[in-house]
């Protein structure tokens, strides 16, 4: 195909006349597809089928250590659900404390403490200073900011690169201001480009010498096991890193298996360093008793051990690969050669990140919702929900049907030419 | 039997010998029994077989408006989960958040974002004002109390009555006092003492006019079903009260399941006014994606309505009511007439609360100690742990088997008793 760019006004003319008249056949369908969010589908799902069936009977709620699951005790959740998740976080089951089933929730409440409490090595609380800042790698995920807005804290943009964040800058950044307390990242197959940090920007990581004495990284392991094609990305364990450094209280590391059981009832955990893993147990002491034992056990009965979560996440991979290769497919297919989009072909995760031509992502949105297809609002993966170039649109391709992703990547391709071409005529005039 | 304080000094010097020798028996035989928490033993938890099995297999994972508890969606819960605490939160379900397995972990929340953020009516955060207090009325609940010491909130002890917190020391103190931002209350059964508010107690919660205009009751109705007699204490609804005052946003109303299914893996909830639900969902939205669905699905399914947990809690009642009538028939055999001992007697719950002569619990408590016998620290259920009269502990009957509380209960006595006769030795001299 011929590129957008040489296309005289007349030509665009006659190409948008002929993609309105496409779009409107598309929309007489009356879609109603959603590609708006990281969703497993419910074949997905039903990998975990047998889950609820390994506890109760004669397999009783009894936990490794001879305790009860269905009663109070072992606040910072069983060993064995400890164990699931060693390797993902890279810190042993000592350094683990298992949440409910919500990540997300354990980084709120990790931010709500430090604002109320500050972290070890902290002066003061952190609501208590005249300013904080976080760094946010962009684009990044959207509850990550929406966290930072809700309590207020300044976030200041760094360019996600596909060795993971700008780390000159970053480094730059914390060492330069006191206010900047932590910086987000999701280091494999981020959301939402895929990208997965290098070595030697985890190395990086940990080599930072943050003005702030109380600064944290918050590492979103989200999709740690989530690789879906033969070749998966490697990530250098950040503890490792740090410990080279002797600065393992720097961070916060997070993971759930919200993708590799239920993402309505999975387990969610923070590994950390003893210090802090020591301070949030004792902050968690006032707040529960413990969470959800029995979902704990049966999630150690059913996965048994890390390998049983990996031979677990390569059935996902056979479902969530061919949905990434179709969209991919139809993207180069509809666009390739245009000259007006380029996006991220991940070997993990959960989301495709797409780029429009400056200035069009949010039309190409907008006529999406028109034709029935819900796409991620453009401008969600950055701070404030602002894209400057308003060209950043996150694909979510595993909730949909095969057919439904078809339909629906068809229709979002014709609404990224039709804002294509729309804003080059707008140019021209 | 004659009451000690009838007794001469080398009667009671007798006494003490005798007693002593008594324990010296008791200590020999290694004792290792537990009355200090409000656990349900395992033939109450036993009463929940079944409740894992009610999903998975031709049973679904579908909510009843046909979504998939697997999968995200749902932040404030289902609505059958819902419908479940409508009666024990006063509410209706369009009022009501579902959390976790844990309502102390929904009132911690509530508390941290009201520091954090303020609650509707707010000026400010609560940590932006110079002083906040809570009301705590005593003896009361240790796990509310430690909330208020964690975040630096100053508390005010108010005595307990049979009829509830005295209404006219707190009237006052609300009234009077713009930095009283809150009240504990366990309406129903509380903890430790079993008393219920009566009506009239209930009314002047709702009458209460206090200077904060962002006051708030917690009222933790943590016992609303778990009467064990066939005389049930009566609780007005505070919700209704509220109405009828036209303060319908001055509470918010906490129960679970944890005493009904499962301590380790029930469901929370907690009811407010449609303005304080909103709020707390919104603030909620930045927390997390919702709790744990399939739990909420087990719940619904496996008590169906409110009569199910009815007739459910009529079978923990034949399991709870001979523990504590055989605590009860013991404390009257063993220390009844002796004058140095009074404790509740209540309809439902799971504590006695009871009384030595001043300046005894704590001796008391170490002895059962030292003689194996686990009870709660003395003190604990005032503010800062401290009882100004060191007379009250907090009997918890439910766990042991019977046999355990016989024999722990009779050391219980035995342990107070030489407590009484020492402090009387030591007033003689």
């Amino acid at each position: 195909m011929q590129a957008y760019s040489q296309f005289s006004i007349s030509q665009l003319e006659q190409e948008l006349a002929e993609l309105m008249r496409q779009y409107e056949v598309c929309k007489a369908k009356g879609l109603k597809l959603d590609m708006s969010r990281g969703k497993p589908n419910s074949r997905q799902l039903d990998l975990s089928d047998g889950l609820t069936a390994t506890v109760g009977g004669d397999m009783g709620f009894g936990a490794e250590n001879g305790q009860d699951c269905r009663n109070y005790g072992m606040m910072d959740g069983l060993r064995e659900a400890k164990a699931l998740f060693t390797e993902m976080l890279g810190v042993p089951v000592e350094q683990i404390i298992i949440g409910g089933n919500s990540s997300l929730n354990l980084m709120y409440d990790t931010i709500a403490r430090a604002m109320l409490f500050g972290v070890p090595g902290s002066d003061k609380p952190w609501c208590k200073e005249r300013r904080v800042k976080f760094i946010c790698p962009t684009p990044g995920y959207d509850r990550h900011f929406a966290i930072c807005q809700h309590f207020g804290i300044d976030m200041i943009a760094v360019d996600m690169t596909p060795a993971g964040p700008d780390m000159n800058r970053v480094s730059t950044l914390v060492r330069s201001d006191p206010a900047i307390k932590g910086i987000w990242c999701v280091p494999k197959y981020s959301n939402p480009t895929g990208y997965t940090c290098s070595r030697r920007t985890v190395e990086r990581f940990a080599e930072l010498r943050p003005a702030a004495q109380d600064f944290r990284i918050f590492w979103d392991n989200a999709y740690c096991v989530h690789g879906f094609r033969e070749t998966d990305d490697e990530l250098a364990c950040l503890m490792d890193e740090l410990k080279k450094e002797g600065k393992e209280d720097m961070a916060f590391i997070f993971a759930s298996t919200s993708k590799v059981s239920y993402a309505g009832a999975g387990l969610a955990a923070v590994g950390a360093s003893p210090a802090n893993i020591d301070f949030l147990k004792k902050q968690m002491s006032f707040q529960t008793i413990g969470s959800n034992k029995v979902n704990q056990l049966m999630h150690a009965r059913f996965f048994r051990d890390f390998d049983g979560i990996r031979a677990h996440m390569k059935k996902h991979a056979e479902l969530v690969r061919p949905k990434f290769d179709l969209v991919l497919e139809t993207l180069e297919r509809e666009l390739g050669g245009l000259g007006i989009a380029d996006w991220t072909s991940p070997n993990g995760g959960y989301f495709i990140s797409f780029n429009t031509p400056d200035n069009c992502a949010k039309r190409a949105v907008e006529l999406c919702g028109e034709a029935g297809v819900v796409v991620t609002p453009a401008g969600s993966a950055y701070p404030y929900g602002i894209d400057p170039r308003d060209r950043n649109i996150r694909i979510a391709p595993t909730y949909p049907t095969m057919d439904e992703l078809r339909q629906a990547t068809e229709l979002f391709c014709l609404c990224v030419r039709i804002a294509a071409v729309e804003r080059f005529l707008t140019i021209s005039v």
